[in-house]
C-alpha cells in the first residue's frame, strides 16, 4: 500500500503546488486506487506518474470546496476516453452528485462506465467487503467535511507447514482443510486441529485521511493506532488563531493527534502559499518536536504505508 | 494586440498541449483580456504567464464541450481570490450559466464581482461598445458551437497639423473643434473643415476564432478580411474523413478559409495528440502549401495581431 500525493496546497494552485488530490495505490492488495479529493488539474498530474485512472476505483470526497472537486468532471471523462469501463465509486457531502451530473449533462458526456454516488449525511462505516472497510468521521470546516479511515482485514497467518512434517500428511485436500482451521482426522487416528497450525493473523494496515479542518474530538477516532495519519497543516503554531478563525489545522495539532492517538506516521499536506519552497520545514520541524515521523509532503510524494523518515 | 495560446490540444490534456485556451490581450486598447474557452487548468497556465486574472473582462465560451469549459469555475474563483472585483462577462451556448451556477453554488464560493451571463441562442453581434465589437456565428460541431469575429472599430486618424500651420491658428480650442470634424471661422474670416484636415483611419483589426467544427459557410463570414483567424486543426488531410466523422477541420480546409477570405494570417490550433512534437509540422506543412502565412501554435506561443511569419 502507498500514498501518492498528487496536489499539497491550499486554496489555490500556486507553482510548487497543485490543488488537493491524494491516491492510496493498493495495487498488490486489491489492483485498485483511490483517490481522496480531486482538484483541478488532478488529471494533469497523474500524467506525470504511473497511475492509470481505469484503476482508480473509488473516489472519496472530504468536503465540496472548489479545490477539492473542481478536477472530478474532467477526470470522470478522460477515465472514460482511456478505456475504463469498469465501475466507480464516488463517496461525499451531499451535493457531490449534483455537481458531477450536472458537469456530465451540460457537456454531453456520456460515460462507458457506472458511477455509483454515495452520499453521506452522517459519519459511520461506508464501505466493508472481504479486505477492507471505510469510515467517515465529521470534521469541522466552514461546510460539512468528513475525514476518512480505511482499515484493512486481519489478514490470516500461513499454514506452518514444518510443523505438520512429522504427521507425514499425505498431498491432497488435508492441508487445505487445516488451512480453513477444521479439524482432520488423519488414518493413524491422530485428529489435527487446523487452529493449532496457522501462525499469527499478518499485520493489516490503517490509513487515515484528516482534511480541512479544525480540531475535533472525531479527529482522534479516525486516527487512533493508524499506520499512517494524513493530516491537512495549513498553518504553522504562530498562526493558530488563524487557523482556527479560518477552520483549519496547525502543524503542532496535527501531530498531537499522532502522538496521543499512537500512529505511526504523520504526512502534512494541504499547505498554505505562504510556506513556499524550503519554508514548509518549518512546519516539518515545529510538528517533530511534538510527533518524530512526521513528513511535510511535496507534490508527486510516494510514501510506503507505513514509513519510517 | 495579441494572441496568447493557453491550450492548444484536442479532446484530453496531454503532456505537450493543454487542451483548449485562447487569450486576445488587448492591453494597449482596453486594459482588458478576453479569454476564448477555459478547458481545465487554464488557471494552472495563466500561472506562468504575465497575465492577470482580474484584467479578465469577457469570456467566449464556443461550446460546452469538457474540453472547452470544466477550467471556469476554478477561474472564476482564483480571480476572486486574487482580488479581482470588475465585472465579468461569459458568453456561451445556452447551458453554460447552469454550468457555472451549479459549480459556484454547491462548493459555496461567494466572488466579489457580478458575472453577466449573455447565452447565445443564435448567432449575430453579441457585443458592441465604442471600440469593438463581437459577432458570433453558428459553426457544425456535434453540439451547438459557435466562432467568434472580434472587430475593432475605425479608429479616426491624427490631425494633420504640419498642414495648418500656414493658418497661424493660435493655440487653444480650435485645434480641437478641428479634431472633431467640426466647421471653425477663423479671426481673418477663413472657413476651415475638420474634415480636411484629418488623415485617413488608422488601421482597425478583425480576429475571428474558429472552434471545433466541420466546414460550413458560416465560417467564411466570419473569417472575411480578418487579420488573424485562430482555426482548429485536428487532423490532417489524410484524415479528412475522420475530421469529417467526427465534426472537424483539418489544416488544409482551415488553409482554404483563410486564402479564400482574404485572411492575414491563420494559426492552427487544437491539434490532435497523435502529432506530437514536430509531428505537428506536418499540419504547418500542409496547410501552407495553401495558405502561406500560417503557424501551428503551441501551449505559451504569442502572436502579433497582425503577425508575419
Ligand atoms: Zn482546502
Ligand atoms: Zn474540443
Amino acid at each position: 500500500m502507498e500514498l501518492e500525493f498528487l496536489g499539497t496546497g491550499a486554496g489555490v494552485p500556486s507553482k510548487g503546488r497543485n490543488v488537493s488530490s491524494t491516491a492510496l495505490k493498493m495495487l498488490d492488495e486489491r489492483n485498485e486506487v483511490w483517490l481522496f479529493d480531486v482538484g483541478e488539474a488532478t488529471q494533469h498530474q497523474i500524467l506525470r506518474t504511473t497511475i492509470r485512472p481505469r484503476k482508480i476505483a473509488k473516489i472519496f470526497i472530504t468536503h465540496l470546496h472548489g479545490d477539492h472537486i473542481f478536477g472530478l468532471p474532467g477526470l470522470l471523462a478522460s477515465r472514460a476516453n482511456q478505456g475504463g469501463t469498469s465501475p466507480l465509486e464516488i463517496y461525499g457531502p451531499v451535493g457531490i452528485k449534483e455537481f458531477v451530473e450536472t458537469s456530465l449533462r451540460v457537456t454531453g458526456s456520456k460515460l462507458n462506465y457506472r458511477i455509483k454516488y454515495i452520499e453521506l449525511k452522517t459519519g459511520g462505516e461506508v464501505f466493508n467487503d472481504k479486505t477492507f472497510s471505510v469510515y467517515a468521521g465529521k470534521l469541522k470546516h466552514r461546510i460539512t467535511c468528513y475525514g476518512y479511515r480505511v482499515v484493512e482485514k486481519p489478514r490470516t497467518g500461513e499454514l506452518l507447514v514444518d510443523e505438520l512434517k512429522k504427521y507425514n500428511i499425505p498431498n491432497g485436500p488435508i492441508f487445505g482443510q487445516l488451512k480453513a482451521g477444521k479439524i482432520v482426522k488423519l488414518e493413524d487416528g491422530t485428529e489435527l486441529n487446523g487452529q493449532d497450525f496457522i501462525g499469527p493473523d499478518k499485520p493489516s494496515k490503517v490509513v487515515t485521511i484528516i482534511s480541512d479542518t479544525r480540531y475535533t474530538p472525531e479527529i482522534d477516532k479516525l486516527s487512533q493506532d493508524a499506520d499512517v495519519i494524513v493530516h491537512e497543516s495549513t498553518f504553522s503554531n504562530d498562526e493558530k488563531q488563524l487557523a482556527y478563525n479560518y477552520f483549519h489545522s496547525t502543524a503542532t495539532s496535527a501531530a498531537e493527534v499522532a502522538k496521543k492517538c499512537n500512529a505511526k506516521g504523520l504526512l502534512l499536506t494541504h499547505i498554505s502559499a505562504r510556506y513556499t519552497g524550503k519554508g514548509s520545514l518549518i512546519l516539518q520541524k515545529e510538528a517533530q518536536k511534538v510527533f518524530k515521523n512526521t513528513k511535510v509532503v511535496n507534490d508527486f510524494d510516494i510514501y510506503e504505508v507505513p514509513f519510517k523518515i
